[in-house]
């Protein structure tokens, strides 16, 4: 990356933060990833929901996690067969970790890494993983 | 309270929340008030915004709140100037208590609660406070 | 309410507290005890656990919520039921609402705020309610 | 890894869980130390905490990291310096990500790996980082 100034104030913060880690680049996109997906899990499960909010929820989601060092995209989609169909005032739910899909694409230099959260039916666990690192 | 008929699952849930109740339905109002300001602050609390997302983040913590039983309205609003002006990956902020604005009014019944939460200066303190009972 | 010395911080502090809410003494109390039980749940609702670490858990929430203003005594307990009996890397939970059985008792003044939150099997939802005001 | 019988449920969730990654083992281990620091901030990061709660939030902290999967220690130090000295009823404070030093320690396979979380006096930030990979 070009850097016109010394005192350029982005490219000196983004080299501090380099220098603490002592990994790969690849190995520092995967822990990226990483750090993504617990930030949706546990920044988010717990918020109330319901099929008339469910889709402003899943962008502003996505959008937090964009703002992050690193992050390419990140889609979140909550299933629709979630949620109760009845209408009454206690006919929302709290978001669970089991109802989240996530795919959360890093890039950090020349390495692109592909995460992903979903709900494992064989694990019964909403697990996290790798998918791809290119 | 009036009920069409025995199978109305509306009503009986709400009869049957009623009836955990060991208050006057201006208590209840009250304390639904209390519930729904502290839910804001402990939710979001700790969510990665920027000038870019900051205004989807206000409608969903919004919408949040209004899924949720009697709440009339909620408006959160959160201070453009907490958002430093710098642009490099690490220019966003994390939700704290201080940043948030929220009005939110319950409706129960005839009674109307307007709770609202916002930095005190004075205290030095995000303080929750009920500014009327109508 | 008295105050001893014009720049006593405590009584100021609480005094600018004070001045803020428009209601009586008992309903702030209401209030506050709804802050707490929303406190609890959005809180800590996602943590992971384990029976081997449930009961530090119990202890940490109520005492999380018996530093704040007003409360004189907050209870948690989860019950052991809800943890799985087996032993691999995967057999711990994430904390859910439902999860969570809690009382908390707010002193404010002559006032005396008992709220409880526990999952109501009726209701079939984690129903947060007033036992008494005295 | 050997596996006595076919139908041992730990070994096989784990080797389900195994097959989902596409990255070596070394990858994983820094994939979930990612996730681990996050769970700290993200988890608790609002957390009602005086001087005399501190000490058990921090090992309240340490062990819900410890239950998950792959985790060989986790500790988190909370310094004192960031409480207030008063005594009135607001004289806590909330958790934030500036207050946690953290350091988990993943071991998977024959891959240890240490990653740490602290606030960076440089970068105005709380760093998540990756120390070793040993």
């Amino acid at each position: 990356m070009y850097r016109s100034r010394r005192d350029d104030p982005v490219t000196d913060r983004e080299k501090l933060a380099n220098d603490r880690f002592n990994c790969s680049e690849r190995e520092r996109a995967v822990f990226e990833s990483g750090i993504k997906l617990a930030t949706i899990y546990h920044q988010f499960v717990g918020t109330p929901v319901n099929l008339n909010t469910v889709e402003g929820l899943e962008k502003t989601i996505s959008k937090a996690i964009e703002v992050q060092p690193y992050v390419e995209s990140a889609k979140v989609s909550i299933p629709r067969s979630f949620f109760p169909e009845g209408s009454d005032r206690y006919s929302y739910v709290s978001l669970t970790g089991n109802m989240i899909d996530a795919v959360v694409v890093i890039r950090l230099g020349n390495t692109k890494v592909t995460a992903e959260m979903r709900y494992d039916e064989a694990l019964q666990y909403p697990l996290m993983y790798i998918s791809s690192i290119e």
